[in-house]
């Protein structure tokens, strides 16, 4: 057949994601099926998540974002388990409104970013929707054999750390819906950019594995995700609401309406690693954090019992609308 | 905290979807990510596909075959590459009106399905979606390492095989769409099954691993599939119209209307394996896949040159309005 019998999902997928897929398993994209060895002593770790235009991003979001956050939102659980990314399947539906020049910024954000977490395309499928956009991205990443960091494994006496900076993408999500905080240009562009892209914290896998006694990535919310991590874990979390780390611009919102306090730590998207690391290993936590350019903050122990408590500077509990954010 | 503490997502993933995760690498869907581990000797092979309602189901259709479609998509692509499944990832996009009755139902024909093929959910993720209903499924599998059966190796000389019959299910979706043959009611459900639930031929990977010098499995109509692995092999395939397997339902439709032919031959959804064997492999292929239960039909061979022909019993060409199915 001449490269006219291509048909148009064969060309698109050999214009746009093919150059994407530089793994010699994923022949070019040009097989019904991709290869992949883990590494040696290694086991791989699976993770799939998908996410919906209207309900995870907005449709006018730049097509590179889109990409970017799909890839990422599955990146950050790599992160969290310890597990360093192998490559990547991707699934697209498409409304038929969506053309080259969309397609094309898609592609150039998966390019970038599979670069960036050296984390290649192994294959993927593009279907016609009459819905909204759906990406879903099935993720795999290799750990030594054994040693996926888990939720179910925190002990009483572990100190709790998160990464980065909690509550600023459910913040600039409130932007996006028209909250009017009065804020300079710099704290909103940095709420708004924490919302439209993750910065998932694949630097920190390494220190994670190597340290922690159980983690979890923050995707739906400080408050229930701690909650779950406790749960399985068979502990209880205190926290202390003071060393939550935030931003200035989530800072800044807060001081004018304390009210969005809590929602700030029950909200979705931070994509920031949640992790418990016993005292013994604290000061090589902190020390391979520096090292991985990672800011982590202690922000409360594991103790014996049930439940994530998040406690006031006065020893009062804060009260939380929604613990997490769930679809159903 | 207590149960009352898990979210809906968590609940529905508890309820539904946690008893098909039957392998402890899954941790029972309690954690972000699941582990697992090729074979010895073995790598793993990846593959997605992706179904929306509306385009590849009716939204009518039972929930059970929904699940059981979307895994057996992806599951005939693992056979012909010869590989064994391993396990599955799922992603499920839900409308608001889709409540606990059609998750049971998803739910069922999953776990049937991942205990007939030994294909157990290893994780997965549900939104809600303004959309349709969309199921992507990330499947893997094992195979000797090195030894995915590729497309691109089939050599002049070589036999070509397609197991099954052909045809079958574009014409169940001419009968859904109000075609009107005359049929009896064994030949018309004998067609609607056939749209309704692939019938993956996981039964003959072991065959194809160690005799077939190409394959891939049939998804978008022979014709252009058979295109594309003449097309990334560099040969020509030359196949007797007259050979290929019919059922005798499409048969009894081919015999009222004959333009139906070609459709038939060019349709997506058939499931079956296409793959090419030298003929030295012939007698002991033909023999495994007896054993294996799986007939297989020798309908013409490869030779130099470059396209899929199909030639009628007087040498003439069959003409296609459309070599394969094709979203873009």
């Amino acid at each position: 057949m001449s490269a006219d019998s291509l048909s148009g999902e064969d060309k698109l997928i050999a214009r746009f994601f093919g150059p994407i897929a530089t793994d010699p398993g994923a022949l070019g994209l040009t097989d019904d099926a991709a290869f992949i060895k883990p590494p040696a002593g290694c086991e791989m770790v699976l993770k799939t998540d998908a996410i919906v235009g209207g309900i995870h991003f907005f449709p006018e979001d730049p097509a590179s974002a889109v990409a970017q956050k799909a890839l990422r939102v599955n990146l950050s659980d790599l992160a969290a388990k310890g597990a360093r990314p192998l490559g990547f399947l991707v699934s697209l539906a498409l409304p038929e409104d969506i053309g080259d020049d969309w397609l094309s910024g898609f592609a150039s954000g998966l390019r970038e970013d599979a670069a960036t977490y050296k984390c290649p395309l192994f294959g993927g499928d593009t279907v016609r929707s009459p819905g909204p956009i759906m990406v879903s991205v099935a993720t795999f990443g290799s750990v030594p054999e054994g040693r996926m960091v888990r939720r179910s494994t925190a002990k009483p006496g572990d100190h709790v750390f998160v990464t980065g900076s909690i509550g600023d993408a459910v913040l600039g999500l409130g932007l996006r819906q028209g909250a009017s905080w009065s804020l300079g240009d710099k704290h909103r562009e940095h709420l708004l950019s924490r919302y439209l892209l993750p910065r998932p914290r694949n630097a920190l896998a390494q220190a994670v594995l190597d340290y922690a006694s159980a983690s979890m990535d923050v995707s739906d919310g400080l408050a229930g995700d701690l909650a779950k991590l406790a749960r399985v874990s068979k502990v209880a979390a205190d926290i202390e609401v003071a060393r939550v780390p935030l931003s200035d611009a989530a800072s800044a919102v807060i001081a004018q309406d304390a009210s969005r306090l809590a929602p700030a730590l029950s909200g979705g998207d931070d994509y920031e690693i949640l992790c418990t690391v016993p005292p013994a290993n604290i000061d090589r936590f902190r020390v391979a954090a520096m090292a991985a350019k990672t800011a982590v903050t202690d922000i409360g122990v594991i103790a014996e019992g049930e439940g994530a408590r998040f406690r006031n500077a006065d020893g009062s509990a804060l009260a939380f609308a929604h613990m997490s954010f769930s679809h159903f």
